[in-house]
């Protein structure tokens, strides 16, 4: 045996996507209530909270599941046949799971309604290019931190993120399951359901950009 | 011998647990003082104080007592056979005076009354179940970073905090002998006397989950 | 074969540079449109974004290019005999169209006119002797964690140029590439094109002058 | 041969703490410029270019003369014999013209005059119970960090300091060269020349306890 079995890895991202979410939609909603329409101070907490809690996350659920928490990344892993593709499947549905009943965690603990309507639009075309850079940039993370730096992996998918909140037009949501589950919160994070396709079009177009690049990179490493 | 005497153990979560409070105490006043009514500002000069704090703390005093300067954790601890009822028990009573010193120590530095009465109600039924969750995760990224990433375990505990004062509405006390001293500061970390049996209940319930999904987990670690 | 190939090398040092010209202007623009005239918090999430991004980088393309980004850089490794002048040629040619690429990406993601001529001033003095210390210190910075502290070397950068977003007047371009590029964002980032040859004379100095300094300083390193 | 030879030190200690005062100097006249009376955002930037700084001195000059940067460290392992009499003495003259480099730097690089007096009274006694804590808290730090967790040295300083900023009263300080030479900037860290005699004896006994403490800790380090 050389992995946990999947009912413990399907747990582990089950777990670990739902409080990214609570992450995300909860530190939003704190903020908003605290910097009223102080846009950047928003920002910067929810950037913090989400940056910090994405490292902590990986270095929890790390060693059981490979912490994907995403299903673009799954995708990544599944094309470099690293995961099987029933596994693939299992992984994006829990995370899938995870991420509403994370939303309706951050919901339940600010005393808010728990599964909420986004009416926030972000239709944008330059958020589109946004998400392709943003889901590109952190599947290119992953893969070079696991290949060259895997224990900084942690903190750079933290800071990666944390510096796509600011740099991408779309704030980088960067994953469809955290796309899907912003659609039921009427907050700071949300996103109008019916803009989420796009997002997602957007984020599956980064992630195989990414796959192929490392694979070209990679296919040159010298031997040692 | 394979650890310090208790005499050094107890002195090391003694002091940390102090300098712990005065961190997030002192921190909460002088972002008062300089922020005033911007309460965004306030919390994330507090985030940024306490994150800070804990990592440093826990690298420091780590090697001598496991940093716990937290009830609920040793308590964990004990669930565990990790740590002997009679010296869990000492290690709850210093993490208590040294919490209450830490509070008064911020409230000398800053030349305000030593002992206060928090006026400050934190009653909500959302900040309960903020606290099973917080103290849930902080005591799941413990255990398993001491399992698999014990170098990190300053950080990433520093992070889940961090994250923690945003994302859950109680703002992550997620520390019995940390409630019980804010009870005592009428300033911006402040927790009514008379809310804090509710909160410090659900601590230990997170306290308990945590521990039941984690000895789960690692029962199906595969073997090496 | 003891290194990645040419061609591999230069497309990292191309991408790296265009993701940090996108997460140095894309961020500026984003802060500016959420803080509006609040100078401060704009330079807080401008550093943010810029020093997370550069460790990220540098985790992500070490391995295979060194991660210079960065001319100056590029030139100590050339003093030091540590790249062929050719080599570095090529690396400089690609981090000035990869910057300039980086900042249209920026522009194309926030829906702005793609290339744009800036007409912020920065031509103070002191701003140059900025420019000196900030360019020095970053080199100086790399040198020394190169060959005492490898594995924080990324870290090590991106804290610096925080600290020197802050610190030096000139908020530490530090780099020629990097210098030429803001030339064209006519945002919180930008600088005219007619400041930036004063401001990479500068860069230049600070590089030459850390190189001299490592020199003495590692040739007095004790044998081990 | 074991260490470098004293004039390489020496260099290394004044070039450190020249560019630390004026990363503390120039970031509080760079925040004042930009946050104009916000004190809670500029203590925020100050708090940020401090603690990266730091970090980054320890891990770039750290292997050279031991990062001390701070008479009250030095003074600290003169006690521990870690360090000769005379060596420390000289350690402690390069870091005082090194401080006041640093701030004339600062100055230079804003356009500032050189050299000012500070008016800026700091002399409430809780100030004096603030600076024993950060001195005592910061050598405790670094004492317990280069026994049992040398790599994370630079990071726990740079984190306790960051902490400080907020948490004590006086804003930690911690380091008579710091203190002698922010008496001479009129800008947002400056102190009264009258005021500082009180802050470095406060800065002595905090150094002396620590030293105290950590040797009875270690006294009790049970044999591996």
């Amino acid at each position: 045996m050389t992995e946990f079995n999947l009912s413990r890895r399907l747990v582990a991202e089950g777990v670990g996507t739902a409080v990214l979410l609570a992450a995300i939609v909860g530190s939003g909603i704190m903020a908003e209530r605290l910097a009223g329409d102080n846009g950047a101070l928003v920002l910067l907490a929810n950037m913090a909270a989400t940056g910090a809690i994405l490292a902590v996350l990986i270095l929890v659920f790390g060693a059981i599941s490979g912490a994907h928490f995403n299903p673009a990344v799954s995708l990544v892993f599944y094309l470099r046949r690293e995961i099987a593709g029933a596994d693939g499947l299992a992984y994006g549905a829990v995370q899938l799971v995870g991420a509403l009943a994370g939303v309706a965690l951050a919901h339940a603990m600010f005393g808010e309604p728990i599964l909420q309507a986004a009416v926030k639009a972000r239709h944008e075309p330059g958020m589109w290019l946004g998400e392709i850079v943003a889901t590109a940039g952190l599947a290119m993370t992953i893969l070079a931190c696991v290949r060259w730096r895997p224990e900084a992996t942690p903190y750079a998918v933290g800071l990666f993120i944390s510096a796509g909140y600011w740099f991408t037009s779309s704030t980088s949501f960067a994953n469809p399951a955290v796309t899907v589950a912003r659609a039921f919160t009427d907050s700071f994070t949300g996103i109008r359901l019916a803009d989420a396709p796009a997002f997602i079009a957007a984020q599956l177009i980064g992630a195989v950009l990414a796959a192929l690049l490392f694979r070209w990179l990679e296919a040159g490493e010298p031997e040692s």
